[in-house]
């Protein structure tokens, strides 16, 4: 294997494009110092059109799990019912956090690799009417299912007075999100899947709604503080001190947003999911999610007759190449691509060549080159890229 | 197209892996401090088996070209006379450099697109007995050609007491090559192909036999003077200030070669030759080099049908690949993709891809992924690098 050549194609983390990786690298600057201000100001504004909202997007150093927990402690206190929507392994990550701050969770729990039905939403609210906040994923990492946030939100407002929190880690900035038009209440993700940076910082916003309901909660929280991260951003500042280098990479990567545009940074993510599917479509193996509920940021396929865990094993001794295996009771069972961030048309290719010798490798009969073909025909169909 | 993207695979500057530029940003030494010392002496002895000689590998700041004209005012003087074999336009640079020098060129003009005939050499070795140096070039980078130098030096050798010089910019490092085996008196190569690195070092070195020349010639050279060369590397040291982080970078790529094994490293380059080679005859589009005379790091393709220039412009364009077109009258005729130092076969699969989306985006008809498919089942033919 060519030395050096690792292909990171798991959910997330993702690639980190050269100029991010050179800005991360810049002198390191006064947390207090003009320099973070400016910085500051750079990145505000244009966080807020990929969250699709008016509201600050705050900007957190921690790991995606932190800002789920900011927006738990932030909206909820002991005592409080909530309802958590379980469609996979990071559904249930919102019930482990409440459970941990003694909230009575109440789940509605989703067959994996299905999407939310709006319908049950809304059968589970009548069951329980005194939630005060619906937890739920935009796009479920463990299954690639991108769930219909804008119909699961308009189910929760015309239902009860609850918010809606949501888990957009995975997604977030590879599709298209409009938070303000949606309604959705608390949206938040991580800086390591389509953001194209290393894992570090999570960003989060809230709802005029939201806000109201986090002014007036007094559950103990100093570090996940929502309001403290409002204050400052207010000043082009930070609570604590900001993992700068960070925020450094964030700063090329809107750069790289503005360059390519975010309408096609979208169309790019979903060329690629449908690249991906079309390529598995034609060598006749099963994929977890139907095209309807499948995400344009990672594809679960669901082998019938060949070990996905043989597979992965191949291509990344072989070639370098990184695909995630399944989660709990999917282990063994599907594995998951990564479509997302730093990663092009021209990749997926490079992708599905791989995983077609690999399958050769594991000893099952597939037509060469048929995936890509298939994956070369869609990008053919889909001209807005070009 | 995904912004920050390049997918550069012309015949050199080929990309950089991201070990070694993280190796070049290192921080600045002292030319002459005892770090520089310890850097050479990492780096002295792992260049050797690259050339296959026992010889030292003198490291030259500049390109190759500053390496080639170091060959040449080291080993001939106003007056004598010389035998360029030409194969393309970088055997016509060795003339250019002696002409400079008011030396007597006398040219052995091979058809581009085909390797040198021993047979030929010896008769132009026979008409022209009083030539102190024949000049050659081991792979011609504007033809993909890579010549037998093994036979060519041999025929130097029974025809007459000249000696043999070679560029082998575009090959070493990515072929086997036998300096001191095959009888080659100085052998010129430089960082930015094979050797993984950007543009800025050239390598040199000069058999005993060619040490007796250039300690006789009394050409003035200063910069290029390679004694000065020879003694410093044998304090462990440079005559001049070094290119410092170039160094870094070709004692991490040579760590880089120490992992991949140097065999693999060469099977991977004619395994990608092959790869390439299969995809385009899948498609019957013409090569422009016979399998014999074909080189491991570049192939050239020559178009029937389709503008190789609309080629090369729409897959820039769209997906950021670069591949190099022809020079002087192949202008418009050829385009030549770069498959060496730091390219996978997977790489391989990836441009194939892109270049067979591309064919159909300039209008020719192409059966998709047939050539992706002809490139993999080389792969799985040849068992050497799995």
């Amino acid at each position: 294997m060519l030395a050096d050549q690792q292909l990171l194609r798991i959910p997330g983390p993702s690639p980190v494009p050269p100029s991010v990786t050179r800005a991360m690298g810049k002198p390191m600057i006064g947390h207090r110092a003009s320099e973070t201000k400016k910085l500051l100001q750079s990145i505000k504004p244009r966080l807020k059109p990929i969250f699709g909202t008016k509201q600050d997007v705050l900007v957190i150093a921690g790991s995606g799990t932190a800002g789920l927990e900011a927006a738990v402690v932030n909206t909820v206190k002991p005592g409080d019912e909530v309802l958590v929507v379980v469609t996979g392994a990071f559904g249930e990550r919102f019930s482990k956090i409440c459970r941990e701050y003694n909230i009575t969770v109440h789940q509605l729990n989703v067959a994996w690799g299905e999407a939310v039905n709006p319908a049950a939403l809304k059968q589970a609210l009548l069951e329980h009417p005194q939630v005060t906040v619906v937890f739920t994923t935009y796009c479920e990492t463990s299954t690639g299912v991108l769930n219909p946030i804008d119909l699961l939100a308009k189910v929760v407002h015309e239902q009860s007075d609850a918010l809606i929190v949501v888990d957009g880690v995975s997604c977030v900035a590879g599709v298209e999100t409009k938070m303000d038009e949606w309604d959705i209440d608390v949206l938040v993700t991580g800086s390591q899947k389509a953001f194209m940076l290393p894992g570090g910082l999570t960003f989060i916003a809230a709802s005029e709604r939201a806000w109201k309901v986090i002014e007036a909660n007094e559950q103990p929280s100093f570090y996940f503080n929502l309001q403290k991260y409002r204050n400052s951003m207010n000043e082009d500042s930070t609570p604590f001190t900001p993992a700068t280098s960070l925020l450094f990479g964030l700063d090329q990567v809107l750069n790289l947003f503005d360059e390519e545009g975010l309408d096609i940074v979208y169309a790019r993510h979903q060329l690629m999911m449908n690249m991906t599917r079309a390529a598995f479509r034609a060598h006749d193996i099963p994929l977890l999610t139907d095209d309807q509920s499948a995400s344009p940021t990672v594809t679960a396929v669901r082998p019938a007759d060949f070990s996905a865990e043989d597979l992965r094993k191949v291509i990344k001794e072989e070639f370098g190449l990184s695909i995630a295996g399944g989660q709990q009771h999917l282990k063994g069972e599907i594995f998951r691509i990564g479509h997302m961030g730093y990663c092009s048309p021209a990749d997926v290719l490079q992708i599905i060549g791989i995983i077609e010798l690999g399958l050769i490798k594991i000893g099952k009969k597939i037509d060469l080159g048929k995936g890509v073909k298939a994956a070369q025909e869609i990008y053919l169909q889909q001209e807005v890229l070009s």
